[in-house]
Parts: structure tokens; C-alpha cells; sequence
């Protein structure tokens, strides 16, 4: 297959991420959740939802080196770079990509001025929620789906919709707000390493307009701080009025190698901490801890079915293994969210 | 013309920017800058180097209404987006574009290793400081000279090639380094909306990574707030070491249409003020004043031949035509060198 082919197809199965295989062994429970002690009863007020253990050691211990003034690992404020997967990092990815249900929904939405969606795929099997059929209608009726949902119109109205959808949708086992389906430990992570001076971004293999609209009110991550795959656009004066318009096609796949491209276009420096969940963000912490000095990669393991998910190797969602075979020996610490997580989501709901 | 076509061709102009007359005509003489007042006589510290009068007053009017609490104009500081442009805007652009010497000191570093260049054009003119041939190459003679100066290395390396260049590299009209060949009065701007809470980012039609290495040190503004053109790059794990290779491809323009594009990709907000000196940035101060609110778009007009350089509508490097047009009606600033500026460079050098 092609580069372009292949990135192609890599945007697809990244926005949809539609396998039946998935879809059905994925499903954790969310009802087992451990109620937060955040403020309460933990005399230590850094990272709360985080177990004693490796992990929130090693947090802890890269935080001390980097921040110690005069100490062999401090690095300036400025260098302080951090970068956050979101899809299984930030926010749960089970039992489907929260994007895909954005985009079947929109075809739901759409659908009344578009009504020769009724006999044709994949508009027919999105309206019926006939997930196995729109994964089986392959690379070109994925992408007609996403470029029907995400573009042919401004970044203005994308946003707009993107915010209103995102304001009601629902996860569809548990019930909560997408937004509340973000992980507590990851919150104060983001929080924490904000506190010592770091910069936080997302770089996200999903859409990166998708992302933007709620990721400072939910994560603290302000719109110039999000990374992620997008469509073209082109700038164009209606009646005087000037629009970006969103274009059917692609122009750039922020998934694994192209995670470090799109780092570099936007940031312009290598960071010195990176945290991911898949093999999607290989590279990225590849990238990040090729660096000289101090540098830390975790990678969040998805291994609690009872509060979350339980998903790894196997998966067609977040699929994780060079990551779990490689960590040792690069020196990447693995989460795991049963044993390094007091609690998973958040108790109280965001703003 | 192709779009693509134009585009690159867009590229090239931009980079190089070869005008036989407009070297010859644009060039300004540096000679008769007014010592900076900064600090001194002056009874108010806001703005030193900007004389009393229209443009000085519309910016202080413009910080007050976006900055005072409960007034009509109030924009809360993560909203306080300020874009510039950095040729002829920041820095000077006279005699030629900075990237351009850029590029020919470049071929000469290079021309051991290349032999072939000595009988070949447009490499010929370069070695020879032969702008005229060099400009008659066209467009395919200007984009080789650019992506063999400008591919074919990781990411890492040109950094370095770009911050050696800097440290030495010399204005050949005033003997200066580049770096203290910036403005004076906006480098005072850009401090001066920092320290009332706006984010303040570059927005260059020449290369994003030319900028980067040097931006943080001049301007105070970071790798991560430089947008720009570039290059494509690819992800590549070398004896294991991983780099982003430079692919001698263009990845994006970001000039005229391109830097509301740009803007929206790399920052993912409208600006609230935009600064700038050419018709390449006209559709920047467009995007930026047609968002609801108080807005301040400024036009920078290279009025002063005695300091600088005098030129607008018949010039090829930093056109301002459209510009000057329209900017009355539609509630630009125009800020005249000549008059609003009491100074051009810095007395003092730059870090």
C-alpha cells in the first residue's frame, strides 16, 4: 500500500475504530468505581487518586529532578514540555472511539436533508447503529463518513457542533457526560505537572478541531496546546465575510510516526515527559526519551475490567503491545490502572 | 496556475524574495537612527520608542478596553491572542529576506561537498552573489536552491545550522547582526501586551524552523508560538536513534490565504490583534478584525528611507498595496516609521 494509502486508512481506523471483535470483549463495568479521596482523608495532597506505588514514584521523583534548582536533572520552565495521548490516556476510548459516536450521531443529525442516506452505505448502517456493517464497509466508506460528518463546512460551525454535541452526549454504557469519562488520576497529573511549571498538550491521533472546543474547560489545556489529525482547510471571504472551510481531505494523521512530526510543527521542541496508552504512541515517547537529560514516558494499561476496561494486546481499540514488550528495557514505566489507580473517574462532574 | 502550482511558486517568492529592482531601489540607509529614549527622558515607560500620536494611542486604547474588568471591551487574558509578522514587521526584510542570505551562505558552506554546483544553476548565482541570474531561474531553479539548503537533514541539525548562522551572520548594508536589525518599538509591543496578559505569536511566511532557533532569545517568544512555513518531515529510527528527517517537499505556506489557515491549525482561536507590514498579511488582519469585539489590527508602513527603508505599493519584497487601500475603511492602523517611531533599531544589542 501506499504512504498516502496507509495514512489514509490509519485516519479511518483512528476516527472509527470500529471492530466488532473490540466492541464486544471491551466492555468494562464503570459501577465499580472507587469513590475519590481527593482533600480527604489523604494526608499528601499531590496526586490523590494515585496509589503508593512505582508509578506515582516515578512521577514524583522526575518532578523533584527537573524542578531542583541546581540539581543534575533541572530543566528551565520553558523546556518543561509535556504531551498526553487523549483516546485511553485522558478520557476512556471503550467501548468505541467517543469520535465515532460524534460522527454516527452527526449522520443522525444530518440525515433528514441527505435522504439518500436511507439506501446507502455507510450512511444506512451509521443511522441504523449497525456498527458491524459500517466497519465492513472498508477505507472508502469510512472516509465517506468522516469527511460527510467533519467537513463541507467552517471551523466556526464545526466548533459549534462539536459543543453542543459534546455538552448532551452520553456514554452509552455508563450514562455519564463523555467529559466525565476522563480519568481522575490523569486530572491531576495534568494539574500537578502544570503547578511545576510544565506546559501540558494533548496529541491526540483524533481530530484535532474535535478536541479543541472542550479540552480547556475539562482538561486545562487551552485550543493552541491541542495536537491532533485534521482535515484541510481553505480561507474564503463570503460576502464579505471571511470563513475557513473545512475541506473533505486529509491533511495530516497525528498516529504513531506521525506523532513526532506533528510535535515538532507545533511545538518546535522535543518534550521531556510523555504519557500514552496504545501503540499509537510508540513513537511519541520514543521521541521523547531519546533526548538528553532527565525524561519520563508512562504508558497507562488499561487491566481493571471491574472499573474501566480491560484491553491490551488483543484490542483493536488502543491496541498495546511493542509498548508492554519494550517498557522495560527503555525504561518506560507502565500504569496500571487496577493497581496504580485509587480511583479511575472523576466523583464529582466537571465544570 | 494549479493552486499547487501557485503555492509553491508562493514558496519560493517568499523565501527568496530576488527582485533586481527592488534591490536596487528599496535599499534604506540605517545611518541616521535616532538614539533610543528608552528609559530615559521619557516621563511614561509604556511604549518609549513609539512617539505620541495615532497609532500609539490606538494600541494603549486598545490594551485598556480588552483589559479593563467589567468593561464593554473586556477579553478574559487565555483570549488574548496577538499575532505577528515577522518580515518587515519584527525584523527588517531590506535589502533581501533574511532566508534568503540564509540560503546562499548556505550553498556556500555546501559547495565543497557539491562540485557540480560550480557549472550548475541556480547554483552557479548563488556561489557568485549573482542575484539577477539567481532570480532568472524561475521557479525551478529557486525551489532547488531552497530544498538543498533546507532538506535533506533531521530537524536537529538544521536548528544548529540555523542558531550557528545567526550568531554571525551580518546585514551587508549595516554590518549588524540580523538579530539587532529587529524594531525597537515592536519588540516594546510584544513586552507590552506579555505584561498585560496576551499570548503573542509569530505568524512568518518564511520558514517556521529558520524562526524557532532564535525567536525565544530576540523576541521572547517561544518554539511552540512561531508559525510558519515548512517543509514535510518523516519519522526515522537510525541505528536506533530516531530523528525527523527534513523532506525536500512543501508541507504548507503560510502566506497571504495560508496564515489565517496557519492560525486556525496551530492556535485554534481567532487573534484579537494582528501586526503586520505586507499584502501577505493582509488576510491575517482580515481574520482577525472580522471576530466580534474589540480588535486592533496594525499595518507597519516602511516610510523612513533615511532610517530604514522606504517602500510600499511597487515593491516586491513586503508589498503593501491592498493594504494601504482599505485601511481606513476598515479601521486598520497605519504606523508610519517616519512618524511614529522614535526609534528604529536597538541601541543596544540583543541577547
Amino acid at each position: 500500500m501506499t504512504s498516502h494509502g496507509r495514512r489514509r486508512l490509519l485516519f479511518v481506523a483512528i476516527v472509527t475504530g470500529l471492530m466488532t471483535v473490540g466492541l464486544v470483549l471491551n466492555q468494562g463495568s464503570d459501577s465499580a468505581a472507587t469513590p475519590s479521596s481527593a482533600g480527604a482523608a489523604s494526608p499528601d495532597p499531590v496526586l490523590p487518586s494515585w496509589n503508593d506505588g512505582a508509578a506515582r514514584t516515578a512521577i514524583l521523583s522526575f518532578v523533584d529532578r527537573v524542578t531542583r534548582a541546581g540539581g543534575p536533572g533541572f530543566v528551565p520552565p520553558p523546556a518543561r514540555i509535556a504531551v498526553f495521548d487523549n483516546d485511553g490516556t485522558l478520557w476512556s476510548e471503550q467501548p468505541m472511539y467517543v469520535q465515532l459516536a460524534f460522527a454516527i450521531d452527526r449522520v443522525k443529525a444530518l440525515a433528514p436533508s441527505h435522504p439518500e442516506w436511507a439506501g446507502s452505505q455507510p450512511f444506512k448502517a451509521a443511522l441504523e447503529g449497525d456498527l458491524e456493517t459500517l466497519a465492513a464497509s472498508g477505507e472508502r466508506g469510512l472516509s465517506a463518513l468522516v469527511m460527510a460528518t467533519h467537513a463541507g463546512i467552517t471551523s466556526e460551525e464545526f466548533e459549534r457542533i462539536v459543543q453542543d454535541w459534546i455538552a448532551t452526549a452520553r456514554h452509552p454504557k455508563t450514562g455519564r457526560l463523555y467529559t466525565e469519562m476522563v480519568y481522575q488520576p490523569m486530572l491531576e497529573l495534568l494539574a500537578y505537572l502544570r503547578a511545576n511549571g510544565f506546559k501540558t498538550f494533548i496529541v491526540s491521533g483524533g481530530g484535532i478541531e474535535f478536541v479543541r472546543p472542550w479540552a480547556e474547560r475539562v482538561y486545562g489545556v487551552p485550543p493552541e496546546q491541542v495536537i491532533g489529525s485534521s482535515v484541510k482547510a481553505r480561507y474564503e471571504v463570503r460576502n464579505g465575510r471571511p470563513v475557513l472551510a473545512r475541506l473533505p481531505e486529509i491533511n495530516f494523521i497525528n498516529d504513531e510516526e506521525g506523532k513526532p512530526v506533528g510535535i515538532q510543527q507545533h511545538i518546535g521542541r522535543r518534550p521531556i515527559a510523555a504519557f500514552g496508552n496504545s501503540d499509537g504512541d510508540f513513537q511519541m515517547l520514543e521521541w521523547t526519551t531519546a533526548g538528553p537529560g532527565t525524561r519520563l514516558a508512562l504508558i497507562v494499561h488499561h487491566d481493571d475490567d471491574a472499573r474501566e476496561a480491560a484491553y491490551d494486546r488483543a484490542s483493536h481499540i488502543g491496541r498495546l503491545a511493542r509498548g508492554l514488550d519494550e517498557a522495560a528495557t527503555r525504561g518506560w514505566v507502565v500504569a496500571s490502572i487496577a493497581r496504580d489507580w485509587k480511583t479511575v473517574f472523576p466523583t464529582t462532574t466537571p465544570k
